[in-house]
C-alpha cells in the first residue's frame, strides 16, 4: 500500500523532521519506503490534504471501563472507586469485559490511537477484542491481593505464555498498586516478569493520601518502599505518579523507571497535576494515558495532549510545548512500553499511522505551525493504520472492525 | 423541517429536560413544536441515532485571529501579544480580516457553535462573514486609545447602526480594557452603548500583572475603578476575570455583570485559573469563550466546556458539574449575551441546534448519562442549525457555506 502525495509527514525520527508533498509505501506491516514518486501497482491512498503522523500511544488505560462512562462524575478517587465503581465492577462479565473492550478500542481507533497499555480483568477477554479488531496493545490481568492470590499469579503466567507470540500483543506483569498487593506478592510478580523476559505495569502515587496513608502504616513512601524491594528497573512503568518530591524523582531517574501521565483522569478525580516538566528535566522517559473511561471520560489522545500541555503551562507558559508532549503520545510512549518499532515514522518500522485531514481546524497549514495544531487544535482524525492494515478510512470503521 | 424521532433532546429548559424519542418543528427559524409523532409534510432528518442540544455559544473570542493560530506557543502573555500577536495584526488587511473570519466562523459550525461574541477591527468584514454563512454573533469594533480616537468612536456608531436590524447580529460596543483605554473614552463609550440601547463587551481582569500595574498607576483595581465610572451593569460582558478579589466577585454580582470565562486560552498564556465556582456562587452570570485561535488553539466548545469543568476539579472534584458547564455554553451564555431567544429548546426559541451522533465516544447512551457524555466524552457534531437553517449536515458544511 502507498500513502501517496503526503502533504505533511510528522516522521518523529529522531530530527523531529517534517516532509512535505511525499509517498510512504508499506508492505507485510512495516513501512519500507519513505520518498517522491514510489512507482509501484499497491493500493494507493491520497493524502494529498492530509497530516500523517505515528499513531498515538496511550501508556495507561481500562479499556473495558467504557462500559462506567457516566455512571459517576463529580467525586474525588476514593469515594467514586469504593463506592461507584468496584461495585458495579463486580457485576462485570466476563463478557462484558469483552464488550467493553470492543466498544472502547473502536473509540481509540477512530481517535488516532494504535497501541494501548491496560489492565483488567480477566484479561483474555481484552486480548480477544484486541486480536479481532487488529489494534495493538500491551495487556495484563491486574492483580490485586485477594485468598486467592496464588491462582492469580498463576493466571498471570499462563495469559502471558498464552499471548508472548502475538504479533500485536505485548503481556506484561501487573501488580495493581502498593496499597492493594503485599510485599511477597509484589516480589512474586516482579521475579514472573524477570523470568518471562517482560516488562511490569503498576500504579504509583497516584493520590497525595496514598502516599501519606502507605508512610503512615509502612514507614516510608510508595517510590522508597518499591525501590528498596528491588521492583524499580527499566522495565516498569508507573502509572500516574501525580506526587512525587525531588527525591522520589531521582529514584525514578536514576532506575530509568517509565511514567505514564494522565492528566484529564488526574484532574477530574482530584488527584493532582504530575511533576512531568521536572520528570523529563530528570531525563525520565514520561508516555500519556487517558486512564479509563470512567474517570476521563474519553479515549481521545489529541485532547489529553492539549490538556498536559496547557495545565503545566499555567505556572509556566514556556514549558510542555506541542513537540514536547507529541513526543509523550507517540517516540516517548513507545519508548516507556518498551516497543522499539512503532512511535516514529522511519523505515523498517511497524505501519501504525494516524493521517489527520487538513480541515478549517488545522489551518493555516504551513510546515512550522503542523505540531502546534497536532496538539492545540483538535484535529479530526480521517485514516487509522495499524500493523499495515487500514482499521480508520475517511473517519469511519472499515466493515470488518465495525461488524464486530 | 421536522428533526425526527430524536434520541435524546437535551432541552436546557428550566428543569433541564431531556426527552426520548421525540420530534421537533421548525418553522420561519423559530422552534413551533417539540412533541411525538408531528405529521407534516416538511422536509425531515431522522434524528434517531442523535442527540440534539442547543447550539453552543462563544462568548468571547477574535474570530479573524485564526490565521495567526500556531504563529506563537509557549509565551506569557505579554510577551505573546506584544512580541508576537500585535506586529503581525498591523499587517492584516481588512480582506483579512474577513478571510480569517470566514475560516473560523466554518470551524465553529463544524464544532457545534451556533452564536459567537466578537471583538476586533474593522468589525464590519466579520460581520459580513456572519452575514453570509448564516451564522448568529454578537460583533464589535474593539477600541484602543490612539490619536484617532474620535473617529474610532465614530465608526463604533456607525457599525452599531448599520447592523442592529440584522436578523442575526447583535451590534455592542467594546473597549479593548482598562490599560488601553483612557477613562474619558470608556465613558464616551458607556454613554454609546446606554444611547443605543446595546451591550458593551471589554477584558477585565486577564492577569496578575495586569491588576497589579492599574493599582500601581491609578490606586485602584479594574474592577474597582469600571465601578466607579459607573460602568458596571447588567449590559456588561467582562472577558476573563481571572484574578478577582472577594470584594471585586461582590462588585460583578451586585452590578449584575455578566463574565466570559475562556479556561483553555488563560492557561495557555499563563494568565491563571477564574474563580468561576465563586462567582457561581455569588450568581453572577457566566458564559464560555474560547477567545481568539492564536492563543487556544481551537474554537472548539465541546473542548472548552471539558477544560471549564477538570481545571476546578483538580482542588475541588464535586465542583463544576458537567450541568454547570453545559449551562455555561448555552443558556447561561444566551443570558450573558443579553440574547433572550437562544440558549435552549423551547417552543418560540430560535432554532439555532446541534446534532451529536451517538457514537462509540458517547455510549452508553443512556439518558442519565447524556450531559456527562456531552461534557467529557468528545462527542463528533453531525448537524448544526442557525436561524433554522442546517448549516452543517452529516459532519460537513453544506456547499452554500463551504463555497465562500
Amino acid at each position: 500500500m502507498i500513502l501517496e502525495n503526503i502533504r505533511f509527514l510528522v516522521t518523529q525520527n529522531e530530527n523531529r523532521e517534517i516532509l512535505e508533498d511525499i509517498d510512504l509505501r508499506i508492505e507485510d506491516g512495516k513501512i519500507t519506503e519513505i520518498s517522491e514518486n514510489i512507482e509501484a501497482e499497491d493500493e494507493k491512498i491520497d493524502c494529498s490534504n492530509k497530516i500523517v503522523l505515528p499513531g498515538l500511544i496511550n501508556c495507561h488505560t481500562h479499556v473495558s471501563m467504557s462500559l462506567l462512562r457516566g455512571v459517576s462524575d463529580d467525586k474525588e478517587l476514593d469515594e467514586w472507586l469504593h463506592e461507584e465503581i468496584i461495585p458495579r465492577e463486580t457485576e462485570l462479565s466476563p463478557q462484558d469485559v469483552y464488550d467493553g473492550a470492543l466498544l472502547g478500542i473502536k473509540e481509540m481507533l477512530k481517535s488516532g490511537t494504535t497501541c494501548f497499555n491496560d489492565m483488567y480483568a480477566p484479561e483474555e477477554k481484552v486480548a480477544e477484542a484486541v486480536d479481532k479488531t487488529g489494534i495493538r496493545a500491551v495487556l495484563a490481568n491486574g492483580i490485586i491481593e485477594r485468598s486467592d492470590i496464588d491462582s492469580r499469579l498463576e493466571e498471570s503466567r499462563e495469559f502471558i505464555e498464552s499471548f508472548r507470540t502475538h504479533p500485536r500483543i505485548k503481556p506484561v506483569v501487573s501488580p495493581h498498586a502498593v496499597y492493594t498487593v503485599s510485599e511477597n506478592s509484589l516480589e512474586k510478580l516482579k521475579e514472573q516478569a524477570e523470568e518471562l523476559d517482560t516488562s511490569l505495569h503498576i500504579h504509583l502515587s497516584e493520590t497525595r493520601s496514598e502516599n501519606e496513608d502507605f508512610k503512615a502504616e509502612n514507614g516510608e513512601r510508595p517510590v522508597e518502599f518499591l525501590e528498596r524491594i528491588g521492583l524499580l528497573d527499566e522495565n516498569v512503568i508507573a502509572a500516574h505518579c501525580t506526587h512525587l518530591t525531588e527525591e522520589e524523582i531521582d529514584l525514578l531517574a536514576e532506575n530509568s523507571v517509565s511514567v505514564s501521565h494522565n492528566p484529564c483522569a488526574n484532574l477530574k478525580l482530584g488527584s493532582g497535576i504530575a511533576p512531568v516538566p521536572e520528570l523529563l528535566e530528570k531525563e525520565v522517559s514520561v508516555g500519556l494515558g487517558t486512564d479509563g473511561p470512567a474517570s476521563n471520560n474519553s479515549f481521545n489522545m489529541f485532547e489529553e495532549m492539549k490538556f498536559a500541555s496547557l495545565i503545566q503551562k499555567n505556572s509556566d507558559p514556556e514549558t510542555m510545548s506541542a513537540q514536547q508532549v507529541l513526543d509523550m503520545a507517540t517516540v516517548n510512549g513507545a519508548e516507556a512500553l518498551g516497543l522499539d518499532n512503532i512511535g516514529s515514522i522511519e523505515r523498517g518500522n511497524k505501519a501504525d499511522l494516524v493521517a489527520v485531514e487538513v480541515d478549517e481546524a488545522v489551518k493555516p497549514a504551513e510546515k512550522d505551525r503542523i505540531v502546534s495544531h497536532l496538539v492545540f487544535s483538535t484535529p479530526s482524525v480521517s485514516e487509522t493504520v495499524v500493523d499495515g492494515e487500514v482499521l480508520v478510512r475517511d473517519g469511519e470503521l472499515v466493515e470488518k472492525v465495525k461488524d464486530f
